[in-house]
């Protein structure tokens, strides 16, 4: 809706015209109703963003090896747990309360305040609860990201240190400077549903985790070809990739912070149908490009074409005609169909291609927001890309440095050889099923 | 809500208390709380709507063979992907604009106007993106439903080629000949979430292509016996259904077009109840029938059954009682049933049952209308299906006969072996689950 | 909202301030606006809850063997769409119609009557249609609940015929003396979304079924081992346990009632994130403590540690905390661990573990009420657990022997060696997958 989630709660009933600036403003709704829409909307745009951590548990368990799969799962779950915890605990106040142009937020837990509402004041425009609840959603996205990278060869319980620390601390501060009102928020940078504050962030993360920690065993060979590790049960990526689509109607239509206004009800709607057609033209785009490319089509990476056409849109959903959607959405695809094997020659191990999909393209689609968005420009999007980038891969490598050369995060030679399913939970995900001679 | 879609956008406030016709018009709410009703409503139940394209896909993976899964979830992501875009680059505007009693609207790129509504003025009712929005999943679920019958032996991008002229062109004219407001509208045609105009126009091109395209190599034996191929994975066909039971509270419900007024979200309720209704009785139809025809209960033909009674309310959710809900899903669930193996002796190998579950219920949901509908007629809704089935069956024909006589539409005999994910994506689905004796 | 759901019909807009004491009644909203919107969330709550069963169905065809899977797979959206049929027949009025302090209501199919509304008068505050479609889903948790605890031996008509009393009557009955506003209403028992009238109650009536029907051949061994039965599919089980937890938004949130006022949207909000909090803490508790006892982490402890969560905070998801609602969920998590060994250890076979999360939080939960809400006391939440426990477990296990001394309820030994899908389906569920030497 504007540049700051914060900012929008001081403005809400100014602002509602904001993004269409030739309409005036609407004020047929009562105020309770507002309210009741906009609270409504944080729950059931939450509620679909929440299902994206299930998105994210299909995906990966599609895409990597069956010996790591109940591990993948147990990570995807508990680390949803764990963020909205430490979100709780501590970050909502680093990220929302007290910023006010800074950089940092205060050091607090949460706690609902809903008495103003209820005296018959609305002047929030929406509980206080149904705003945490959509703001922990976005928390557990960005650590969904970083799991599918360092799959199959990071431990458990330094995963979830890992967890703790950024949905605690690094994202709320990265998040503070512009949805919280700081630094970022007032130079003019958009990024309205967090193509780079969710998924850059978390891809940065994923990139230093996946440096830090090193490929699987075997994966590249000194003699500079690549191993490909098949993931081990596609349809379930396939799931995977369509939730994750579906939460992020709620992921970008949500961001609208409203729904109680004639206004609000029109962005959203356009944040629906542009989401939707930039998925499908990064899928398309993928598909196109592989069949060019190799001369066949992928299914994991016309998967992430659609994850990447996503990404993609997500930092401008409102302004673009679905024309313009659709292409910021299949150069979403293409970018991740051109990223994989770069990142690959990098020797960047990278299990579900989550760098392509969510870095590249948060990357693209933040710097293409100025493309419709003619209140926005090249150069503040570019700070905002750099800042966040750097600070996020100097402290995510801090921790997971500190991690490693402390409790250690890499799982030894033989229990990445037996998998981390035997080897850290003691049983398989598939006992049943034989394993054939395609596993490494 | 009436007999067409187009025509509500006109009398929608005049016509609130239809579908209740003892009821007086109810004009409590105020213009903007209704609009924000009717626009979310279309974003809620879309979204449901969009879901069961995952619903086919899990359905799909799960009664094809594992030789052939990544390539049925490829098909099935890739279709949804293909639907919009070429609904918003043709089909929208063929199926809504201009039509006024015709046969065809224009062709033009959809393009959203919500100028008015941002004006102050709420005539359009709601928002034209989450109309295009909610339009769009119906035509992807009409492609959806081919894609089953004709698995395991079509080509990838043929496929897809003939997914651009059926949502482009050939749903949308049948379309606009009731939803469009065209000539079967003004005959009093009722369909009202689409028994005959996304079910069955998708069960007709399964069937046209199911005929052309030839049974898999192996089915039909030459004494006449028939080679049953078990599905690889039924709990995902299980969730499948489960999926698509869900997405059907958002087809029908959201078929009524409106939620902002009592009349309104009475009827969607009623929807609701009577969508449950239709799909539970359909499952316990199909589970007697095939306990007494064969001293059994069968697994896929029970989901089926749930898909049948899914159908067969499909036509005209609103005004039964949840009685007549019963008995119209259950007589679904018989004709699923009996379907079947008749579909097999004509020798038209449909892979997942898509023709009982959406063409012969398609038929039978409509027909069953006045029933319970004292406005409809059956030599009106006998024309409707007609019509329909004739202009799709021909169409569709010709367009595989195109593809046939061109680029070709089926797999060599050794791909159809070795199966479409090695031959055509040169990948498996799941490459560590051993291959059991059962494996044709 | 209020101790029952009956008298919530009565008493709607009088007690909309009602959980929230010092607040003053808001009537900002006109009738329409909040009967449309009350009665959307019955549909929509109610949907995520219909949602359930399907995660049921993956929670339970993870955790079985695969020679199972096909079984518990038609089990599960059987026992759905019997609930539906049954609690439509007769549950629907005796669990609603005239209990009036008492302990049973009327015997009479479910009617509709919508035409108040319709006339202009909104004093029911939603339609009956939604309240139905919604009181609908709660009866089908609770008989998904027995499922998976007598799965793998149980045959499948006798099951069908227990969930059809089950849901006709005896989870009415239990639900008149509290919902339907029978003598534990009067009396002060408060249980907002059901730990005892659904959860509780599905447990009770599992766990007569477990004793009477013995546990699976091989599981309990002379010498007082235990042999495990790894679950055939844990990314199932997982995919399941998401699904369970999205729908409790639903379950708890859609508890409310309604939606059409501020008071009730702020009560919603602080539902979903209590009850997000409670699973998040369920599933941390576990982890906890399966490590520090097992010195591992157990994929499907974890799973059941965030449904124990969710049962906790199920009889009181509205007053607590954050806080409080984490320590609940916490000591839910932790009683799941602590009953599982304790459950074998009675040599109960609860194939899936729902007795400790169902039952044991079930217990737990509602017993810790008035830790966080001053209206409710300890003696009252004892006798309704008692009261209904005792109820349950006699008349559940009447049924269960009147079944297994005529038609019989258990697979025979070979049946169960070879396993319920090709016994009674005569098909298997993975035809093609190898099966392992774990196979048991």
């Amino acid at each position: 809706m504007s540049n700051t989630r914060k900012i929008f709660k001081i403005a809400l009933f100014a602002s509602l015209g904001a993004v269409f600036s030739a309409a005036p403003a609407l004020a047929d709704n009562t105020t309770e109703t507002t309210y009741v829409f906009n609270t409504f909307s944080f729950l059931f745009n939450g509620a679909l963003v929440m299902f994206m951590a299930a998105g994210f548990a299909m995906l990966e368990s599609g895409l990597v090896r069956s010996k790591n799969t109940a591990t993948i799962c147990l990570k995807n779950i508990s680390l949803y747990a764990v963020a909205g915890i430490m979100f709780y605990l501590i970050g909502y106040n680093i990220m929302y309360t007290g910023v006010d142009g800074g950089f940092i937020g205060t050091f607090a837990p949460w706690a609902a305040d809903d008495a103003a509402a209820l005296a018959g004041k609305f002047d929030a425009g929406y509980s206080a609860s149904s705003d945490w609840f959509f703001q922990m959603v976005f928390v557990a996205t960005a650590a969904s990201i970083v799991s599918g990278t360092v799959a199959e060869r990071i431990k458990l319980w330094p995963f979830l240190v890992f967890t703790t620390v950024l949905t605690a601390v690094i994202y709320p501060i990265t998040g503070a400077w512009q949805w919280g009102g700081g630094w970022l928020s007032k130079l003019g940078f958009a990024d309205f549903a967090g193509s780079t504050l969710v998924h850059s962030v978390g891809g940065w993360a994923a990139l230093s985790g996946a440096i830090i920690l090193g490929a699987r065993k075997g994966k590249f060979h000194a003699d500079g070809s690549i191993q490909p590790f098949p993931g081990s049960n596609m349809p379930l990526a396939t799931l995977g990739t369509f939730i994750l689509w579906l939460g992020w109607f709620g992921f970008n239509g949500g961001s609208q912070l409203a729904l109680g206004s004639a206004a609000d009800v029109i962005a959203m709607a356009n944040i629906y149908a542009n989401t939707n057609m930039a998925a499908a033209a990064g899928i398309v785009a993928a598909m196109a490009m592989t069949q060019m490319m190799y001369k066949k089509v992928d299914l994991s990476l016309a998967l992430n074409g659609a994850i990447g056409g996503l990404v993609s849109i997500t930092a401008g959903p409102d302004t673009p005609t679905l024309g313009s959607a659709i292409i910021i959405g299949a150069i979403g695809g293409i970018l991740v169909v051109l990223a994989v094997p770069l990142i690959d020659k990098l020797k960047i191990d990278d299990v579900v291609g989550a760098l392509s999909a969510h870095l590249v393209c948060g990357i693209w689609g933040t710097m293409a927001v100025p493309f419709t968005n003619p209140d926005t420009h090249f150069s503040t999007q570019l700070i905002g890309v750099v800042s966040i980038g750097a600070f996020v891969l100097v402290t995510t490598s801090i921790v997971w440095l500190a991690l490693k050369y402390t409790v250690g995060i890499r799982c030894s030679e033989e229990e990445e050889e037996i998998g981390s399913d035997k080897a850290e939970l003691g049983m398989e995900a598939y006992p049943e099923f034989g394993r054939g001679s395609h596993t490494v």
